[in-house]
């Protein structure tokens, strides 16, 4: 079948469905991000400060950045806000001076549980309904 | 547990790969309705006209609204613009004047094909990768 031949009606109500799940399932964590007092960016840079994959439970501005798939100069301001707010800390690292090591304060620990915690259900929730669309 | 305490770091890096996932399928679905000439949002609202449950391949804007969880004006806007765009036309329907049902032109239908057919390997890779996440 060429690529531009229309898609048919059964075809375009399944992908429909699939993007409906994943739009549902952010727009319910960002909302769960709020109750928690972190706006939905936020909620994403403290949780990728928390879950570097190597385990450290910190990150430097342009790990962060590729993590985040967003500009250097985006994320130097979004960790700026988070630091005026106290949820993030930086401190230099011992080896390279340049190099921020982010970790999260206290308060930033309590709010990303917080909005993780609560977002559970709904992670199981998109798995099963994006299986679910997979079988039909 | 109580749901203020700290995420424990494997937790942590369950749930930051999981958003990964979902963040890096999301701005490959971009790039690729790009590609096709369209923007993201756009490319939502014609996946969401051609794919509306029903079976129809049409909708109305308060349909739309409620799928694509936007408000009715921002709906309103972006279907004129799609429709001067000649991707969409609307018909007024028999039964009541002020509803118009909104399907897709000829052109919609060929780039919509081409991006949602484009994204296809993109949909099955994330669904292994939240399966495989849920493993863990």
């Amino acid at each position: 079948m060429s690529t531009e031949s229309p898609l048919d009606t059964a075809e375009a109500i399944r992908i429909a469905a699939f993007r409906g799940v994943i739009r549902s399932f952010l727009r319910t964590s960002e909302h769960l991000a709020r109750s928690a007092g972190l706006t939905p960016r936020r909620y994403l840079l403290l949780l990728m400060i928390k879950g570097a994959p190597d385990g450290s439970e910190q990150s430097t501005v342009t790990e962060l950045a590729e993590r985040l798939q967003l500009a250097q100069s985006t994320v130097t301001e979004l960790v700026g806000r988070a630091e005026r707010a106290g949820l993030v800390e930086r401190e230099r690292s011992g080896s390279d001076l340049r190099v921020a090591h982010l970790r999260l304060t206290p308060d930033g620990e309590r709010r990303l549980a917080r909005s993780a915690r609560s977002n559970e259900d709904e992670r199981h929730e998109l798995r099963r309904r994006l299986d679910e669309l997979d079988d039909r």
